[in-house]
């Protein structure tokens, strides 16, 4: 491991708000093992969610205390862990960030499943007052505590809707030009939102919590709109069966890519969505990690304006998604109804420029995905409950449109 | 009351969500007055900030029961009154939507202070999740049960920030050119936003709310961006003094306006934040609700985008009203430092074409403070607390600033 010949370097505190979850975890072991002290922040609200869908990881996740404990035991490193809900244990949250002053939060404590999202009004209430409660406790107590943090938020692709004909999606802000009085004027906007779901609806209300504290308080803060994550290890998770990351493939928590690799070594056709034409960006959950650590070891100037950054590394169609795992298993696929309110097909260009310039290389998909197919879906499918893989949560009320398998 | 003459045509029911308060009770008697029938729904939150603020309304407002019954004894007019909170009391909320099935909604449930909201941690997350819960629970609401009202709420001329050289504030919608591969292409965006209180940002969050359940489920909604409302009593709240409408002069709800006249009737000078350059948009309270009644009457069409007008009659400087209350009344004015983090001046162009174009007829500043001076601030003076007038709510932490007096 890389981080022991830091041991000695006092690189501070991180905080990882949601560090028990898909993304958390990965990125609390990675700082972890780059010489962070790491502190875990989490209600357990994913654990407690399987429980109300009644799914399961398709991998065996240990309980935080024995992912803790394996780690230390492999490692020597300890990583501290609160629970608490963001957004309700306010003051618990206070004195904990005033105790630890981290030099940088990573803010993962989001409900971050779209179709979830569109359940019905209990999941769409949860999500709005979940997500957007928590990211304001978090600003209003780095601002009350004084502390010098640079807040790291993990934003999505989706808030900008899906893409604009002959214009790479830049990184969060657009130069337009207005018509005035004086003649045609230079604007630098945030790029106009679009979200397609209340989940991503929370994330284009997030970026106005950043504009404004940033503006008014000069907190700093790196919002990275992700794409869509897939794989399933890092290189510390994969140390130890005890330290294994989540695999999501139902219906709401799983994406897209997770479900066609069940299907396929069901040996089921893989469902399509519609024409298949939907555009998405993509990147490896190592890629993610790594993004994050450059992206705390490049933090933004005290008086610097919020810093986007696009965090993926390839585009698809889900269509091509489907042929190259098919490709890949030999499972055929087959094209369904599309639950969502989306076009039936996008363009969808995206300039990744930031982190290409702080000297980060990518995971190619076409390369790693047999890596997921033998290592995870065939080795754990004797844990698949095959019920669940089909997406039940509707986009329109139920009388305008059918109950169907779906993928995303 | 003109209202008599129509008793007879079935207008329909509306929902007035925070009735009870400055625009809500005058804007609920108003559509009573004109035929509808009008459900108040409040959980009185109005009058309990009044109580941690350890302030009166100068105006000595009655009970909502009594101001029921002596509406009722007048006017031989009910209003229904529900008291329940929105963002908490989703089911008792949406029982009372699906029985009445109103034409209309008019949306006042948010905590509507720009200072209060600064007050402290406890503020800031109170207006976050009172205004974001309350909006999305209407929305919500409103597609669950699958009612056709038509959602009228009272946004802010603060979206917008404080202007743009050589160009009037658009009604919500702004026309940019981008640059494209394909050359040059028009885009019409939301105008940017630049809030400037932690309220103002939780209204620029509600525009988003509004942008994704009108593109999702086809709700039809008007968007009010409201300047200050000055003014008090309207037609019907001064038809006997049990229906008087509230008179705010303390810091934090008090504008600037309502803050000028006290000092005037006490003799002090009036105290005007930095050089007074600031440009507001003003409306008296009389066109706010001749404002609502217009836009429930000109609802959007079914799948109509959200429809954005400025509500607002006339821009002044802080140091122009300044003057022009100390010109009515012989009080000196003097300038002191501002609290607020904003530019010490602004220029504002406002759109209000949309109202003008439904025939609406502003009432004039210059032409009524002298009733504002005589039969409120004279008239209720030994109600006072003189202690009450500065603003000590800061935008900025203790050690960057200094408490002052203040005005908005």
């Amino acid at each position: 491991m890389n981080g022991m010949a830091r041991a000695g370097k006092d690189l501070g505190s991180i905080v990882v708000l949601g560090g028990d979850g898909f993304c958390g975890w990965p990125t609390s072991l990675h700082l972890s093992n780059l010489g962070y002290d790491v502190v875990i922040v989490d209600n357990l609200s994913r654990r407690k969610i399987d429980i109300d869908l009644e799914v399961e990881s398709l991998t065996p996740i240990a309980s935080i205390s024995t992912r803790l404990r394996a780690w230390e035991e492999l490692t020597g490193k300890r990583i501290r862990f609160e629970r608490l809900t963001l957004g309700q244990n306010y003051y618990h949250f206070k004195a904990l960030l005033a105790e630890v002053r981290p030099v940088a939060i990573v803010h993962f404590a989001e409900q971050r499943s779209a179709p979830y999202s569109m359940k019905s009004p209990r999941e769409k209430r949860y999500t709005v007052n979940n997500n957007l409660n928590a990211t304001n406790d978090v600003l209003c107590a780095i601002v009350e505590t004084g502390i010098e943090a640079h807040l790291v938020h993990l934003g999505t692709m989706g808030v900008y809707g899906y893409g604009t004909a002959g214009l790479d999606i830049p990184e969060g802000y657009l130069q337009v030009m207005v018509q005035t009085d004086l003649g045609p004027q230079s604007m630098e906007i945030l790029f106009p939102v679009n979200p397609g779901s209340i989940y991503h609806m929370t994330k284009t209300q997030d970026q106005l919590f950043f504009l404004y504290y940033n503006k008014n308080d000069g907190v700093r803060i790196t919002d990275l709109h992700q794409g869509v994550v897939w794989g399933t290890q890092t290189q510390e998770t994969s140390l130890d069966e005890r330290l294994i990351n989540r695999f999501d493939y139902d219906g709401d928590y799983g994406t897209v890519l997770n479900r066609f690799l069940m299907q396929a070594v069901l040996g089921y056709p893989l469902t399509v969505h519609g024409t298949g034409g939907q555009t998405r960006a993509f990147i490896h959950i190592q890629d993610s990690v790594r993004c994050i650590e450059l992206a705390i070891a490049n933090a933004p100037k005290r008086g610097e304006r919020v810093r986007i950054f696009n965090q993926m590394t390839e585009t698809h169609r889900v269509i091509d998604l489907a042929k190259m795992v098919s490709e890949k298993t030999g499972t055929p696929y087959k094209l369904i109804e599309n639950p969502r309110n989306e076009a039936d097909q996008n363009e969808l260009r995206v300039s990744n420029a930031g982190f290409l310039q702080l000297g980060f290389k990518p995971t190619k998909l076409e390369d790693n995905l047999l890596t997921e197919v033998q290592d995870i879906a065939r080795k754990y499918i004797h844990r698949c409950d095959r019920s669940k893989i089909p997406c039940t949560s509707l986009w329109r009320p139920r009388e305008q449109s059918v109950p169907t398998e779906a993928s995303r």
